[in-house]
C-alpha cells in the first residue's frame, strides 16, 4: 500500500471526485468552497476495501438519521471508520440517497454521457490502483434532503455557506473519497456544481 | 436457472429464511401469522444476483422513506424489481435499518453464535446454488422505527396483527428472499421470534 496521504489542502473540482488516505487519527475538513455544493463521502478500510462505510450500519449504530458530533460512522462489518467531530455550517447532510450516475442522468433525460459521483468514486479509486465490485451508499454532506411527517423526502438546494466546513477523524487506516456532486438537473446544488476542498490534518 | 417457484404457500419458520423465484407479474404476501414479527425482505434479479433491491435508490426513486401502494422498489440499477401492491397491516415498515448480523449480536452481549438475518440470506441463496459478495440492506416489513422530528429513530415492537399482509408484485424475474428476523435482544419482534409465510400467486 502507498504511504498515507500528506497533510493539507486538496482541491475537488467541480463535477470531480479525489481520494486521500487517512492513517488512524488524522482529521479530514470537507470545506464548501463557494458555499450551495454537495459532497458524496466514502470511506472504505484501507486493509481491505471490500469493508467499506455503510449509511444502514450507522444507522443502527447511532438510532439516527445522521450522526452528531462525537458519533461514529460505522463499516458493513460495524466497525467504527469515521468520527463527526465538528460541522460549522447549519447541520443539513443526508444519508438516504444513493451517488447519482449513468443510470440516474438517463432517467432524467440526458442522451449522452454526463459526469455522475458513481463514476467519478471508481476513477478516483482507480487512481490509487483500488478498485470495489458495488458503489455504496454514501454520505451526502451539504445535501439538504428533510424528511416529511409523512415520510416524505424534498429535494432542496443546499444551504451550506462559502467556507462552511464538517471534519471527520479516521478511527481506522482508510480511504476517503470526496466527490464534489455532477448533478445540475436536481437543484440540490443550488445554480450549478461548484468545487469543494478536503484540508487534512497531520499524522499524530 | 431453475424453474420458478410453484404457486402457495411457504412458511417461513422463526429465525429462518427461505427464497423463492418469482417471474414478473407474479405476486407475494408476506404474512404475519401469529402477528408482531418482522421480516427482512431481499430481492435479486434473476438474471443477475449481483443486481440487488437497494433501499438507498428506491427512496431516490420515490422521495420517500418507503414506497406507497402502487409504488416501485428498484435495484441499485435503478431498474423496478418489486411494486408494493396492497397492505393490509397498520402500515408501520422500515428501510432504514441494516440486517442484523453476527457482529449486531457480538456487540449486544452474545458471546455464542446466534441466528441472523445476514446468515439466513446466505444460507437461503445457497440453497438455491446462489452466493451474493455482500448483504444488501433490507426491507423491513412489519419493522416499527418511527422517524422523530430531530431525525432520532425509536426501536419499538411491530404492530402487525395475526393474519396482517403485505404483497408486492415482481416487475422483473427475481429472487425473493424472506428471513423471520431472529432478533430478540432488542424488542422489535415483541415478546419472542414467531413464524410468517409467503403466498405465492401463480404465473400469469
Amino acid at each position: 500500500m502507498e504511504s498515507i496521504s500528506a497533510a493539507g489542502r486538496t482541491v475537488v473540482p467541480a463535477r470531480e471526485a479525489r481520494a486521500v488516505r487517512l492513517a488512524a487519527g488524522q482529521r479530514v475538513s470537507v470545506v464548501d468552497l463557494e458555499g450551495g455544493q454537495v459532497g458524496d463521502v466514502f470511506a472504505f478500510a484501507a486493509e481491505d476495501v471490500a469493508e467499506h462505510l455503510s449509511a444502514a450500519h450507522t444507522r443502527a449504530t447511532t438510532s439516527r438519521l445522521f450522526p452528531v458530533a462525537g458519533e461514529p460512522f460505522v463499516t458493513d462489518r460495524r466497525r467504527p471508520i469515521l468520527t463527526l467531530v465538528s460541522d460549522t455550517s447549519p447541520g443539513r447532510h443526508d444519508m438516504l440517497i444513493a451517488a447519482c450516475d449513468p443510470a440516474r442522468y438517463a432517467r432524467l433525460g440526458v442522451t449522452g454521457s454526463h459526469p455522475s459521483c458513481a463514476d467519478n468514486l471508481r476513477r478516483a479509486l482507480a487512481a490509487m490502483g483500488l478498485s470495489v465490485p458495488f458503489v455504496p451508499q454514501p454520505v451526502n454532506v451539504f445535501m439538504h434532503i428533510p424528511v416529511g411527517e409523512d415520510g416524505r423526502l424534498s429535494w432542496l438546494a443546499a444551504v451550506s455557506r462559502p467556507g462552511d466546513a464538517i471534519t471527520f477523524e479516521a478511527a481506522m487506516d482508510c480511504v476517503f473519497v470526496l466527490s464534489s456532486c455532477p448533478q445540475d438537473l436536481v437543484g440540490i446544488n443550488g445554480s450549478r456544481p461548484t468545487s469543494l476542498a478536503m484540508d487534512v490534518s497531520a499524522p499524530n
